[in-house]
């Protein structure tokens, strides 16, 4: 309550021990009141803060390494969602223990091994949750980062990733499978950071990362853009795989109320058909008007799976 | 789990309402995966990140509202320590309820109401357990950010503030007093931007808040900058008060070890003092060796208060 002197200790132990990647644009490390960090000419910074929970954010019998690393890679998809180049991440832990906080610093510092992203900062603290607040920054080329209010009637709709795979692998897990292919999806989160810059790069400049549920985030666009997104469900990536598992109707659930693949959903006139097929696919398209439809096969489907909602 | 619908309106309407304020640096502000931010030429940014929890940074029983209102101006004091100037806010939340995030939100704006500073992005959550992870970016002249590492020796340490105040007002909370000069020290915490900035424009290069107590934080500079700092007790602001009102023996005690008074603790060479004491007290100098030496009235003070540890 008057001071925090341990903290400081307990960050170095779990965390800085692990991460010592040291961005070339940081002026002022971690260990000090802030970091500071010069930003490019004609470059700009893009920062999101995401808090994940324990019972939240995963099941509480999930574990905690794979969580941290899970909630770290959801964060940098933000990052991948503007197209940025991932470089400092100032990270908030509650735990509930010393091992606690030791097994989520190892997540952390897993899903940062393969990253040149730095541990800037951060503040420990026990709790009586376990939970982490994460904030990442990624540089961009001045004007070029994508955002959710930039589709326009006429331009397609496209989907890098899957969709569902993850919210079905979470009730797999909930129902005592704690591994294979359903539970890898919602456990092994991959960010889609070279995708999102790619997508920057050839001109994209509308796009989300899908953490709410498809519907809910082509909702985001349309309500952001002003457009209708007209979606084909079968061909959503995930889509027949489900059909297969689990019949169409449960499937449709989980493609499009079942957030947490962190698939990135984006716009793009027909001229880009051709250098984004190699790595994305088309799922429908932009038209003047609003909302989300989706049709499966020319049917029109009725969405009432409206995604997660944290304080229902 | 899957997804966060409600979140952004929650957002919305406890937080987005009352801070309507736009930072001219910013290109894409609340509402997006992130934020985006222009940094000017010849500039740098300092960032920090602090995290406050119920019943571990306020007393459970502490109004809300005065709880996250006093969590922001703490963490607007790490950017005072910098001589930064604030710019955007990044909001972490875990609520237990809509009512509390409500009464957070208001705490913020409160803090944030005489400031030019943005609420660019935040997260917010359903928990068990109430707090902040509170995320301050500002904005700094190239390399002129002040530090913890460079204390030189010969050099005065002043203190701009005072100590002990906020430490015995809590103390006089959790006894039952809900008002008063101390209340009033420990809830009002005072964030000291304009004298960060005017320490940095002066040329002051070493400098840290007092959040983990005076002689913790004294230890900090005098780690990181491979000097001996020498305090003396009776020229401290807040111990002639506070041993009027508790005799010298305790108020040292809340002097030394009782942090979260905000104060800035600095040190500079003898050609600053005429600029420094209109705004700050000389309370020590900077000798070579090591560790922190405490006199009072000449005689040695043995310092057993090392600040609070959260994780004890």
């Amino acid at each position: 309550m008057t001071g925090k002197v341990n903290e400081f200790e307990l960050i170095g132990r779990a965390f800085r021990r692990r991460m010592r990647f040291i961005h070339g644009l940081t002026r002022l490390g971690n260990g000090d009141d802030a970091s500071i960090h010069a930003i490019p000419e004609h470059h700009e910074l893009a920062i999101s803060t995401d808090i994940s929970v324990s019972g939240r954010h995963w099941p509480h019998d999930f574990p905690l390494q794979d969580a941290a690393r899970r909630s770290v890679n959801a964060a940098l998809s933000d990052l991948a969602a503007m197209g940025a180049t991932p470089a400092w991440m100032w990270l908030g832990v509650m735990a509930k223990s010393e091992d606690d906080a030791d097994q989520m610093g190892r997540g952390v510092a897993m899903a940062l091994q393969s990253l040149e992203m730095e541990l800037a900062g951060g503040d420990t603290v026990r709790a009586s949750v376990d939970a982490l607040s994460i904030t990442v920054a990624g540089l961009l080329p001045q004007g070029s980062g994508m955002r959710r209010d930039a589709a326009r009637s006429g331009e397609d709709v496209w989907l890098c990733g899957s969709a569902g795979l993850a919210a079905y692998g979470l009730q797999q897990w909930r129902q005592g499978a704690h591994g294979g292919r359903y539970v890898s999806a919602f456990r092994d989160v991959v960010p889609l950071l070279q995708e999102g810059a790619r997508l920057r790069e050839l001109g994209v400049e509308c796009c989300i990362d899908v953490s709410d549920g498809l519907l809910a985030d082509a909702g985001h666009i349309a309500d952001a853009s002003a457009t209708a997104l007209h979606l084909r469900l079968q061909d959503v990536p995930g889509f027949s795989e489900l059909g297969r598992e689990l019949g169409e109707d449960e499937a449709s659930r989980y493609v499009l109320g079942g957030g947490e693949d962190y698939a990135l959903l984006f716009t793009a006139s027909s001229g880009f058909r051709q250098a984004l097929q190699p790595f994305s696919k088309r799922i429908g398209e932009c038209r003047t008007g609003k909302g989300v439809h989706v049709t499966l096969r020319g049917q029109a489907v009725t969405c009432a799976h409206k995604g997660y909602d944290h304080f229902a």
